[in-house]
């Protein structure tokens, strides 16, 4: 039995949207996989009830806090002990679920990665990803997106790794090709940061490092599966991409491409680097969000995400 | 007299694409506005014969040289003693001509800027810009696009100062809202740069600083109209900008937003911070692109951008 931790008070519409995803994903989870929701037992139920679904087909953890937004993160961390996602956290830290899945504070999402869960021992900086869609039809990584506004090229080389590893094991990519984003294609182009980051890769033969790539071929998938830059770097493509696709939804220039930057179909940036696989997902998450984040968990608890990665971090 | 240096063999399709599009900008320019091109004589007044204009509307500036994108742009700028933009850029330092407009080599035009030209007194560093559209119809610059990709906070606040200047002076934008590009909108968001940046903004009085921008908002328009950021990260915006437009054009998902990103009707980079306006168009500049360029010099020009600024950093 396979099991993943919801926090069915993350995200700004919570625990509505986050009950209606779980209940939205039971259809596309596997046999062996149970959601666990954990959250104000009441109000969960009350939700299921309103769905129709009944309460069986959950494992409900009752808490009796929530993290707001508004919160600090670390101090809210340890202050609310029975919060959804310091309760979350304990069960994951113990092995009572095998992954966990939050819309609500992203920082109180790291402060549990970094200090309940841990980062992998040889792991420099544990790292935010996102999937952004190719017109290939196939999905790319791009990482950082946010964590890591400062890189060392150390770290960013990792990343290389670290998203080698995702990609193959979790987005069914067979030797996926590793690129730095850089401002031009020629190895002697770029910043300080991503030249000594591409001497790096091309250093590593545990990945097919084939270069740099150039922000105008990201969404092509010719050049890259996985795409490593800093967190600044990656946050503002990101973020980018974002308001492009409201202004063309806005505008009515939508098709395919466009859909699928739609976050709802993404579902959650997986922190990669610690030793249990967490998700966090949008603030905004609607109920398909939610259902698309739940599902990017089974996908990397049972692709046996964190084992792979401890085992590259172990030399 | 106002005159307006084009180089005639600068571009992939040069002398075809250049001549024809200095042709085109004939119609647009001021009645006081005279083109003046610099290139084989004997081929730009075979193309003008093609296209059935005078050889009269134009001076010719007669070169025989010609700065491959290939050569080493230090390199050549000196020993191609004779190319079109070394001539070019002699004029303009003499005075003979008041701007000049290239879509060669970008490496022999920014050597003619800092050596020929030179840096204005004051200017740390000069910078290369590029407008973006936005979905309001009004334009916002941003700067830096890929001069300088390692920048201290000190280079970025005066990019600042020298933006807000061209978008008041260039673009008629008045009292422009300057931004620094950042993750996050709250002052204590961002990597080291960027916060440090946002002090120096913070306390210049000569301009209306109004903050962080993250990049979902860039082409909105409504958070700035001057956006500063480091040449990576520009680069990275503009880049990803370009490729989403072919993106969006090769699926069919076009509308007048996106058509705004067509570099052809942005017209090449002013080199923003140099004693003279020097314009450089893209390599693959069609003739549209080519007279979009030279109209974008001569506004330059008009606007005397150059002792504006001049006078921004005489203190």
């Amino acid at each position: 039995m396979l099991k993943i931790g919801v926090d069915a008070m993350g995200g700004d519409y919570a625990p509505e949207a986050a009950v209606k995803g779980a209940v939205m994903a039971l259809d596309a989870i596997g046999p062996d996989s149970r959601i666990v929701l954990f959250g104000d037992e009441a109000r969960v139920r009350a939700v299921l009830a309103g769905e129709g679904c009944p309460a069986d087909r959950f494992d409900i953890v009752a808490t009796t806090e929530v993290i707001e937004m508004g919160d600090h993160p670390a101090k809210a961390f340890q202050a609310k002990a029975d919060s959804s996602i310091t309760v979350g956290f304990g069960y994951l830290a113990k092995g009572a679920i095998d992954g966990f899945a939050s819309a609500g504070s992203t920082g109180a999402m790291m402060v549990g990665s970094m200090y309940a869960v841990k980062p992998i021992e040889g792991v420099i900086r544990p790292t935010i990803s996102s999937i952004i869609p190719t017109v290939t039809g196939h999905p790319a990584l791009l990482l950082d997106v946010g964590l890591n506004v400062d890189c060392k090229p150390e770290v960013l080389a990792q990343y290389g790794l670290i998203g080698s590893i995702y990609a193959e094991a979790v987005l069914g990519i067979r030797k996926p090709r590793v690129a730095v984003l850089n401002i031009g294609e020629e190895e002697t182009k770029g910043n300080t940061q991503s030249k000594a980051t591409y001497e790096l890769l091309k250093a590593d033969d545990r990945i097919d490092f084939v270069g740099n790539v150039e922000a105008s071929y990201l969404f092509t998938g010719k050049v890259a599966d996985v795409v490593v830059c800093d967190g600044f770097v990656g946050n503002t493509v990101l973020k980018m991409a974002e308001g492009l696709y409201h202004i063309n939804k806005k505008l009515g220039g939508g098709n395919a491409f466009w859909d699928a930057m739609n976050y709802e179909n993404v579902g959650g940036t997986p922190v990669l680097g610690v030793n249990a696989p967490v998700v966090i997902g949008h603030g905004i998450s609607s109920p398909k969000a939610i259902r698309s984040m739940i599902l990017s968990a089974e996908r990397c608890i049972t692709a046996d995400l964190t084992a792979k990665l401890q085992r590259a971090f172990k030399n």
